[in-house]
C-alpha cells in the first residue's frame, strides 16, 4: 500500500490511473491495451454481475453464449454497423503456428491460413442475428430475451485501465421482437434496469436520455443512454441500450409470421454494460486517500482491527469480536477480522481506509474492559465509539448510512455542476473553466454538432428522455432550437 | 420437441449429437468448430459455475481476469508447452479492416498487421507467469491462489458439441507456491474438488489418479485427473490439476526471496474444467427418451402441469398449486407451474421428460377432489399418487432419492463395465467387444502404451492414485511390471 499518488487537484488523471493500479484493482498487461483484473478489482465486478444477472433474470432474460468470433462476411451485411467497428477489429488469420526454419522460436504457418478471416467480437449483433434465422418462425417464437456475459475486442489506439481498454469485459442483451412497440420498451426498461443499478447500487446519479444520431450505436434507430458525471467535471457514459429496428433482421433476412399470418421483419434490441463501470465507481467517489466504495459493492463491508501487544491481549479481543463477526455476518455484512501480527495496527488502518473498505471497526483491551469499540466511516472519515451490545443493528445502520451518503453527495456535486447556458461565450467559459454538464439550445443538425465539437470537445450527451419543449436559439448557430440538450467533455 | 432420433444402441454417437441439439442445450455456430450454448444449456453450465465457484472460494481462491491474447513470443519460453499447444492456436495478425477497392465488402487491412503476433489463449499459464514475475519477490508474497473463468479457443480439427470444441468455456486455476509440497498438495487438493463435484453434484462415480508421461499436460511434471465412464464404455476426462513444478517460473524467470534469504524459483500448480462437463452430465445419465439430469444441477426440478378443460377448472387447479409451488420454493427447490393453454397436457408431459426435468406433478379437477397429485419421477418413469398434504417433505426427499439412485446407478454400470485382464487377447477382446475400464499390468514405458494405443486406440486413462503394488507382467510386451493401470478409450 502506497499513497505517493498526485490528490486529485494536482493531476486527476493521474490520480485516477495510480489509484486503480496501487489499490490493486487492475494494471495493465503485457499486451498492449489489454489489463489484469486483480483480485480486489476483480470481486468489486462479480458484485456488480451478480446484481445485474439477477435483475436480467427477473425481467425475464436468460442467458446464453455466442461464438467469440465472427465472419468477416457477417460484418459486411449491416452497413453502418460495419462503418462503426471495422477500423478496431482484431483479425485472426491463420489456426497454427510451427517452429521456425532457423530454429529461433516459432512463426505462423503460412500453410494455415483461414479462407475467411475471423473477427474477434467487438459486439455480438450479427453472429446473433444469423443465429436467430433459425430459431425464430412465427410470432409463437418471440420475443427472444437473451443476454450474455462475455469478453469483447475493440482495438483502441488509446487506452486507460478500465475505461478504454482493447479487451474489455461486458454483458450484452440481444432480443427480437414481434412489434415496434415492444421493442422500443425492451429497450426503455433495461436502461431503467441500468440507472436503478448505477443509482441504488453504484451510488451514483445518473441522467437517461437518448443520443444523438451522431452518437449512436452502429446499426441503432435510437441509441438510449445513462450518463453520469465525474470529479473533474467529465461526463461517463455508464450504459446503452439501443432499439435497432428492423436493420439486423434485414441484413440476416429474419423473417417471422405474425398473427395475421403474415411474413414480416423481426424487431431487436440490444443492451450492454461493460467493466467500464469500474472506471466510473472509482472516479465518482474516490478521495485523495484512497478508494472509496459504497457498501453494497465493497467486496469487505467491514474490516475489524485488533490492537494488541501480545497474544494474550489478541485472545481477549478475538473473543470479543467472534460474537460480533458472526451477528454480522448472520445479517449478510461482509467482514473482515484481520488478526495478522506480521502487520501493525496503523498499517492495516492505512490500508483499509486506501481499499476504500467502508467501516473500519478498531478493538483493543481497554475497549473490551469497557465493552466499547471504535468505528470510522470510510466516507467521512468520521469515528465514534459504539457499545457492544448493539453494534450489529448500529453497523447495518452505517452502512445504509454510508450508502445513502455517498448518492448524495454524489447527486450534490452534479447539482452543482450542472449549468444552463445562453450563448456561446457562456458556453465556451463554462466548458473551459467549469466543465460539468450543460443544458444549452442546439438546432438539431449534425453539422452543429460536430462544431461544437471542433472548438469545445464537448459532445451532446444525451437529450433528455420526456425532455421539457422550451423555444430558444442554438448556442452555436443561432438557429431556432425547441429544446436544451446535454452537452459535456466525456470519458 | 422431437424424438425422431436413434437410440443408445442403434447410434450412440448419434443419440448424443441429436439429444444435445434436440433438448436445447447448444448448436453449431455458423463458425467452424464454436457453439451456440443455448439457455436451457446455459442454465445448465451457470449451476456448474456456481457450484465450482463457491468450492474455489470455500479453498481460499479468488477471482482474477488475464487478457484474452498472449504474445507469440511468450509461448517460445516453455518448450514443452509450445510444442502441446502450437499446433491449434488461432492467431491474431492484423487490428483492422477497410472498405474493399472494389467496392465489394470489406478486407484486412495490410496496413494494420501487429509488430508480434498475438495467440487467442489456448491456456493462460505464460501470459500469467509472465505477470506474476511482478507480484511475486518474497515468501511473504505466497500463495497466490487465483482463478479464471474465461473463454479459450484450441483449433481441434473434428469437433463435437461440448466433448470437443474450437471455443469453450472453462475456469483456470493458477497457483504460485513457496515448497514443492505446497505446490503438489494444492494440485491434489483440487483434484479432490473437482472428484466431489463430479460424484455429488453431477452424479458421475469418476476415478481419481495421475496420468502417465505421455498423456501429461504440457509443461506438466504431474497430471491428475478424473475419469469418468460413460454409457458406450468410453472414458472421458472430467477435470485435471497440474504440478507443474517450476517450468513456468524458469521460463518467466518468477523467483522469491525463501525464509532463509535466498532467491529461488517459485513452485506452481494449474488446474480446470471445462464446458466439457456437459458432454459427461448428458451422456452419464441420459436414457432413450432423452435428458435425464440429476436434481442438483437441473435448472427445473419440478415441473407442475395442470390438466383442465376450461378456464374454471384451470382457476381451481391453480389455486392448489400455489401454495405447493411457494412451499417448495421455500424449500430451495425450483418449479415451473406450466399453466399455458397454448399446449396440451401431452405435449407438456412428453417436453419434460425429454428436457431431463427430474420430477413432474401432474394435477387434474379430480386431484384436487382428492387433495392428491401424481408425482413422476424421469430417472425410474416411475408414478405414484401422492397426498399434498405431505407433498413438500416428499419432494424433497424423492429429488435426494433421484440424485441417489443416478449416482448408483452410474456406479453400479462403472463396476459392471471394469475389467482386470492378463493377457493381450484377453485385453483386445475386452476392449473390441465390452470396452469399460480395464486394469492391466504395464511396463511403464511411452512405447509400449503407444503401441496399444495403435494396435485398440485404448490409452492409460490414469495410474490410480494409491494404487496396489503388485508385481506382474506386462499386458503387451510381457515385461515385468509392478501396479495395473487403467486403460480405456476415451473421448
Amino acid at each position: 500500500m502506497a499513497k505517493d499518488f498526485p490528490t486529485r487537484s494536482e493531476n486527476y488523471s493521474q490520480w485516477y490511473n495510480d489509484l486503480v493500479i496501487k489499490a490493486d484493482l487492475a494494471e495493465n498487461s503485457a499486451v498492449r491495451g489489454c489489463m489484469v483484473i486483480k483480485p480486489y478489482g476483480y470481486a468489486i465486478w462479480e458484485k456488480i454481475q451478480a446484481v445485474l444477472d439477477k435483475k436480467f433474470k427477473d425481467t425475464g432474460h436468460s442467458n446464453v453464449y455466442f461464438p467469440i468470433f465472427i465472419p468477416k462476411s457477417f460484418f459486411s451485411k449491416e452497413a453502418s454497423h460495419v462503418e462503426g467497428f471495422a477500423k478496431e477489429c482484431a483479425v485472426v488469420t491463420h489456426y497454427r503456428l510451427k517452429n521456425s526454419p532457423d530454429g529461433k522460436g516459432i512463426i505462423v504457418d503460412e500453410d494455415a491460413r483461414l479462407e475467411e478471416e475471423l473477427i474477434i467480437r467487438p459486439t455480438s449483433e450479427t453472429i446473433i442475428w444469423d443465429t436467430y434465422r433459425n430459431w425464430i418462425k412465427s410470432y409463437r417464437d418471440l420475443p427472444l430475451l437473451y443476454n450474455q456475459w462475455a469478453n469483447v475486442v475493440r482495438w483502441e489506439m488509446r487506452t486507460r485501465l478500465f475505461l478504454r481498454t482493447a479487451e474489455f469485459l461486458w454483458q450484452e442483451g440481444h432480443t427480437a421482437h414481434a412489434s415496434r412497440e415492444e421493442a422500443v420498451k425492451e429497450a426503455e426498461t433495461m436502461l431503467g434496469v441500468y440507472a436503478d443499478f448505477a443509482e441504488n447500487w453504484m451510488a451514483i446519479p445518473v441522467l437517461k436520455g437518448v443520443k444523438s444520431a451522431g452518437e449512436r450505436f452502429a446499426g441503432a434507430l435510437e441509441t438510449y443512454a445513462i450518463e453520469a458525471l465525474m470529479q473533474d467535471g467529465k461526463a461517463l457514459q455508464a450504459g446503452t441500450s439501443h432499439f435497432l429496428g428492423q436493420n439486423f433482421a434485414k441484413a440476416f433476412d429474419v423473417k417471422f409470421l405474425n398473427r395475421e399470418n403474415q411474413l414480416e421483419y423481426v424487431w431487436a434490441s440490444s443492451w450492454g454494460v461493460s467493466t467500464r463501470l469500474m472506471g466510473a465507481l472509482v472516479m465518482a467517489h474516490s478521495d485523495d486517500n484512497g478508494l472509496v466504495l459504497p457498501p453494497k459493492l465493497a467486496p469487505i463491508q467491514v474490516a475489524i482491527v485488533p490492537v494488541f501487544k501480545n497474544e494474550e491481549q489478541l485472545n481477549l479481543i478475538s473473543r470479543v469480536v467472534e460474537p460480533i463477526k458472526k451477528a454480522l455476518e448472520s445479517r449478510g455484512v461482509t467482514v473482515k477480522y484481520d488478526d495478522r501480527d506480521t502487520h501493525k495496527p496503523g498499517w492495516k488502518f492505512a490500508e483499509y481506509e486506501f481499499k476504500g473498505v467502508p467501516l473500519r471497526i478498531t478493538i483493543g483491551p481497554r475497549d473490551v474492559e469497557s465493552n466499547t469499540v471504535e468505528v470510522a466511516r470510510r466516507d467521512t472519515l468520521e469515528k465514534e465509539t459504539l457499545q457492544i451490545t448493539d453494534i450489529e443493528e448500529k453497523v447495518v445502520h452505517l452502512l445504509d448510512q454510508i450508502q445513502k451518503n455517498l448518492y448524495d453527495r454524489a447527486l450534490s456535486f452534479r447539482e452543482q455542476n450542472t449549468f444552463s447556458v445562453n450563448t456561446w461565450d457562456e458556453f465556451v467559459d463554462t466548458i473551459e473553466n467549469k466543465g460539468g454538464f450543460i443544458y444549452a439550445h442546439w438546432d438539431g443538425t449534425a453539422e452543429t454538432e460536430e462544431k461544437i465539437k471542433e472548438a469545445t470537445k464537448a459532445t451532446i450527451r444525451i437529450i433528455p428522455l420526456n425532455n421539457m419543449k422550451e423555444a430558444g436559439r442554438c448556442v452555436f448557430s443561432g438557429k431556432p432550437s425547441e429544446q436544451r440538450v446535454i452537452f459535456a467533455r466525456a470519458y
